[in-house]
């Protein structure tokens, strides 16, 4: 049996907790499994190098800045392995370019390609727990790229399809995917298990546990994701195909919210092909992601457009597409006071009326709804900013999410 | 005009540093001279992850140490070409396994066996300074080493033999190579130039400006090195072969002192062969590094054998000695308080008289001298400990290296 494991930066962040690790993947070795770890910079080390490259240069060149900021997950790499021969276990660090985790250029954000089996295989053969740095890749000239934020799960999930892994283990803070924020909703509680695409829906919507590529990956190939707590022990959460998951009565598996976003509107839009098109190519051409888009039937050949965008791309948003509304006249409003809301549950699929219970449930509430968008699993309500936690808590207790309300499954 | 530029800890210990560092390479570059830096670990970094691997384990493993502390030269590297890029030059870090930089797999005191030439080529007809982190090569298996410190003096040398360079600038935090130690005699002087051969015996003798291992390299490959101040402008020291030096009148380079050794001897040791092989092979099973070897001619059959070694190995030393000592029926003993004081010149060879001059500069102070020693160039003294400094003033004064006594080559 083949586990990958992976440690979040907090669960390496000093000697002490790397120990810790250490223990648990002799504990595995011990019981007759073979372990490979994937590992994180220790927490804070990756902030620590981009400080020092944005003190050297106000955009620092990204191939550098790979070359840069690799270094943490090799330092924590290495410090692992220094602990488990101390230990007195074979073990070995194998660097993504010895072991040819070969990815694109795209410096930053690269997405890995091809891994090499052999020295992998070869290193387990000897017995070693082998020690990966997450996060890095080579490309196919040797320069080395890192994964973005959040790369070491897909690093890890990576490696369990290239070896077919049984199992891949994400250890981090959290001790596993909550059908809403805690800190929010204080009756939130621990999934067993959520579906690939529950996942991708819980991630995109800004529940951060895995990063979304390392879901994607694992769907593709099938690695079985358990999501635990490194500090403490408990069951954690299974991330798997939707197969594997007994239906629970609940349809509903999580409520997610985003303050983190911009609502732009174009009032009067001429309704002519071209325009929509021209508003989003100019901002996808400025680098600005668009999440929510929502158009409606138009009125005397007229259409409101609205979308929402991250607030970090509020300003340069709202400048090109106030360019854009001048030329054709329509007026452009930006409304910063705004949460999204939103339900996700494969069991929508198969149960109607979900999408009208969410906005009785919110009018039960006094809140307005300003816009909506909904996916297959999910249903998303933009509505003011003030009642965000208050929509969370009434959602959570009527669609029967509430600690007190199911009993886990065993 | 290819130039090898190597910068030490304290001078690129922060960014405001590594932004001198980019200057000077653009302004060469301005020059019309093509030029490769290598950079060290920003000062205390190195020492910062050697602290983290000891407290994870008392024996750190010799593999994962290099994969650990070779990140802190990789920082420096990327940082420096993000600077230089910042300021709008073409740069690049090539590190170690990109350019193969081949050595052996000795891991913390690896010898560099080979570097490819052709992609430094490359990146240099781009038009771009190459950065390259020192102090690390990967073996064979594309395992990571390191060179020991000051292993970056080591890998600049390399770089300009391999390449061919005209020129390998070393620049540090003293602004060269002094004919004593500035901290004890306030006369000392900077030199203009001195020979591989001298600066082999100064180095080994205690005057860190540069490792032992680049200055043999420098002289096989004759590779003219310059020591150089990062922190201000000024002349330095050519360190050359000995046909470049201009002879001065004076034919001592410099006085030496290195108050770290202990002295051991064993009385009366019988004069049969094989005794003295026995304890220095003893010694050196041991891993003891000796220095000095004194036996003098026998008397009755006995002989006294006195040596050198560093105090951090004394007390292991004298066990040994002692040991050996108990079963020919010899006594041991051991001397910590002493001072060995050298003076280093090329032209001792044409000048007779140099040692007697120095021992009666001695006699002079009222020094007794406990143990000489002496090679081509260099002779050394054992004194008492209290009088090392008086000795290296009184030899730096007498043999006309003061400061006002001698005037600078131009």
């Amino acid at each position: 049996m083949l586990v990958v494991q992976k440690y979040g930066g907090t669960s390496v962040r000093d000697v002490e907790r790397i120990k810790n690790v250490a223990k648990r993947a002799i504990e595995y070795k011990g019981r007759g499994m073979d372990v490979i770890i994937v590992v994180s910079a220790m927490s804070g080390e990756t902030d620590r190098l981009l400080n020092l490259a944005h003190e050297a240069a106000k955009f620092p060149d990204e191939r550098e800045v790979d070359v840069l900021i690799s270094t943490g997950e090799q330092v924590t790499s290495a410090l692992l392995a220094i602990t488990l021969r101390e230990m007195g276990h074979k073990a070995v660090s194998l660097l993504a370019d010895q072991i040819r985790i070969i990815s694109d250029s795209s410096y930053g954000t690269a997405r890995i390609a091809s891994i090499e089996e052999e020295k992998i295989r070869g290193a387990l053969k000897e017995g070693n727990i082998i020690v990966v740095p997450g996060f890095q890749g080579v490309d196919r000239d040797g320069n080395i790229t890192t994964l973005g934020r959040g790369g070491s799960d897909t690093t890890a999930v990576a490696l369990a399809a290239a070896l077919r892994a049984d199992l891949c283990e994400i250890y981090t803070d959290v001790d596993g995917v909550y059908t809403t924020d805690p800190n929010i909703c204080d009756k939130a509680r621990r999934l067993d298990k959520i579906s690939y695409d529950e996942m991708l829906e819980m991630a995109s919507l800004g529940a951060k546990v895995l990063q979304i590529r390392s879901v994607e990956l694992a769907q593709k190939y099938n690695v079985p994701i358990m999501v635990k707590s490194s500090l403490m022990e408990g069951k954690g959460t299974l991330v798997c195909k939707e197969e594997m998951i007994v239906m629970e009565k609940v349809v509903i598996s999580g409520v997610t919210y985003n303050k983190n976003e911009v609502k732009i509107t174009i009032n009067r839009v001429p309704d002519k092909p071209g325009i929509a098109s021209r508003i989003f190519s100019s901002l996808s051409d400025a680098n600005i992601v668009v999440d929510m888009i929502v158009q409606n039937v138009s009125h005397d050949n007229y259409n409101d457009i609205t979308f929402t965008v991250v607030k970090a791309d509020a300003k340069k948003a709202f400048k090109i597409t106030e360019e854009i509304g001048k030329e054709i006249s329509a007026k452009v409003a930006m409304d910063e006071d705004i949460a999204k809301v939103s339900i996700v549950g494969i069991g929508m699929r198969s149960h109607a009326g979900i999408a009208s219970k969410m906005f009785t449930i919110l009018a039960g509430e006094g809140i307005n709804i300003e816009l909506i968008s909904t996916s297959e699993i999910k249903i998303s309500c933009v509505i003011e900013s003030k009642y965000g936690e208050l929509a969370v808590r009434a959602l959570h207790k009527h669609f029967g999410l509430d600690a007190e309300d199911v009993r886990e499954e065993s």
